[in-house]
């Protein structure tokens, strides 16, 4: 079939929407057609030719809901007409990562993924020349109509509106999982949240989520102060305008320092100050945002002996088959709120638009709607 | 009155052994007659000036175990005639770390014993012209008498020699418990242990103790093998000897990671290769061993965002008072063995030589008998 899609011919340039071909699901994959998507900072990393990994000519987006259009042979979680939200992360249910209790790094598709292909080695999709164009990350939902592997879709409910729902096939995942899932945040916590992004305010509403005493957000920027409060903030902390030592003055405004902390800027000096205004004894710093190629955090082994954990996570730790149809259900149920983030919606045609609102910091979220 | 002790008069000097004078217990606190103390790295490490917090002149020495001869006002928890070991990390019963379910580093009386002096800002020791002579740890075992708050004692059985047990009071409860109240680990799990002195050689038998399926030792000196394999080492590692990467070299003996790795070294770039040979997804890598002052470590965030832990561990993560009468109770059935590693006796006159030992590498632990 042809389908609609934004390509990414080359690192640095802008997408181009254009004609593809695709080919139709094989075994084991499934054929879906993309409702809406986000745009994600991952994807910009990669878009730019900042990733190291990066692959052209590609179809990035990997923040996508949409509908199963086709299942290839041997489908049998899913059939025409279900709901999906495409996972990165896969879940298959059998490897050594899925059968352990600590991790949710589904291994099962990840080396034929990260070559920008489906598992037998080759892409659905294709230049109308026949030049075939790379995956992205197995979910490639910049394009109208795309390919999975099954173990790479969650199903969700069919009430749930795709132009929102889209959003927790990552950002809001990612962000609410890491207090959920990795930190397993108890009731009475007290965090902190470095970056008040798309990211960051989801830690945010993850920590109110689990019922946290305090909840301290800490952001250059004094703009994105009202829309962190609404989604759960009780503290706001701007560096710039903090006198003397950061770390400082967060131990003492958090009674001694954070139960759980959480990078969401990808800075590695940000890490470092994350892991120091833990609590000693307990705290936890969690790592979320992807730092610069090369960079390193460092600190001195005493900030460990002395009972703080330094821990990281991809997609939050949420296993995707299993815990998305569940934040789908939060959302639904009001436990969460995604509609606010979703700041811009966009037609596929003016995809870089979205790109220029997220350097411009104009936009929380900008979603792709075809 | 008075007792013998080895004084520690200034930074880098032997210590002296001396008469000097030990006021008895003030409220909550007991006179202890120590029987038997260990000289450990971390006393050395004081002793030679390189602890930046050291203090003089102080009476060394935590590693110790011996009979309570007389209780102050207000000890309820004690009597004379009990067999205890000294706790240089106390265990309250009421400050916030102590009813903190992850950590073992009550605060109760930190800050005094961080100055060498009891809870009430003095000190029990003087010199025979009455110069004070400050604690060390809250222990001071290097003194036949000596004075500690009774939530510094661990009650023991009275059956358990003197001369063994001490040794809970420091290496063994550190090595074993990072792997029984640190790390956790699972029965059937993977461990590589870096560094097998005395710390390390009880870091391999509490993963024995714990059921691993693989123990790797990691050392430079192949003459510690032999002694390793005895605390249940199953695969020895040294790194002069691995061609290519050490890293690589540990994941594929491990078969993709270790579960739980520990640096008993307190080297910087060795803590960073315990990190890095972690399995990727849950492994986790404890620091155990003191760097020097100022040091740092640092890896990439990678390492932490595909699901590796870097935590630390103090005293094992084990709650003094709780745990030490358990782990004498291990000792006394069999379950863990430290008579091979009291390798040498002294008297407290000698015990500039089991300084000596310890430099030349030819002891595990010298035992101070009184």
């Amino acid at each position: 079939m042809r389908t609609k899609a934004a390509v990414a011919l080359e690192a640095g340039k802008p997408l181009e929407v254009m004609e593809v071909n695709l080919e139709g699901p094989k075994e084991g994959e499934v054929l879906v057609e993309i409702k809406a998507t986000g745009i994600c900072h991952t994807d910009e990393f990669t878009r730019s030719g900042d990733d190291p990994e990066g692959l052209f000519p590609a179809i990035l987006g990997h923040e996508g809901a949409g509908v199963v259009v086709e299942v290839g042979p041997g489908v049998k979680s899913l059939e025409v007409g279900d709901h999906v939200i495409p996972l990165y992360t896969a879940e298959c249910r059998e490897c050594e990562y899925c059968l352990h209790p600590k991790t949710n790094l589904c291994q099962k598709v990840r080396a034929t993924q990260g070559k920008g292909v489906m598992p037998d080695g080759t892409s659905r999709f294709s230049m109308l020349d026949g030049t075939p164009i790379l995956h992205y990350m197995g979910c490639s939902t910049f394009s109208n109509y795309t390919v999975l592997p099954e173990i790479s879709l969650a199903k969700i409910r069919k009430d749930a509106p795709f132009d929102k729902v889209c959003y927790i096939g990552c950002g809001v995942t990612t962000g609410i999982g890491a207090v959920i899932y990795t930190a397993k945040a108890e009731i009475g916590c007290r965090g902190v949240v470095f970056g008040l992004g798309g990211i960051g305010l989801n830690v945010l509403q993850g920590l109110r989520l689990a019922g946290a005493d305090q909840i301290v957000g800490v952001d250059l920027n004094n703009d994105k102060k009202e829309m962190a409060e609404r989604f759960g903030m009780t503290h706001f902390v701007n560096p710039a305008e903090v006198e003397g030592d950061l770390v400082a003055h967060l131990v003492e405004l958090t009674g001694g320092g954070a139960d759980y902390t959480f990078d969401a800027t990808g800075n590695v000096g940000v890490m470092r100050t994350a892991l120091e205004c833990a609590h000693k004894g307990w705290g936890e710093s969690i790592i979320i945002g992807v730092a610069p190629a090369g960079a390193e955090i460092a600190t001195r082994p005493f900030q460990l002996v002395t009972g703080r954990s330094w821990r990281g996570t991809a997609f939050g730790g949420a296993r995707g088959r299993t815990d998305v149809p569940k934040i789908v259900d939060w959302y639904m149920d009001g436990k969460i709120e995604i509609d606010p983030m979703i700041t811009h919606k966009l037609k596929l045609e003016d995809i870089n638009k979205g790109f220029d609102l997220m350097h411009a910091g104009e936009s929380i979220r900008a979603v792709v709607e075809y």
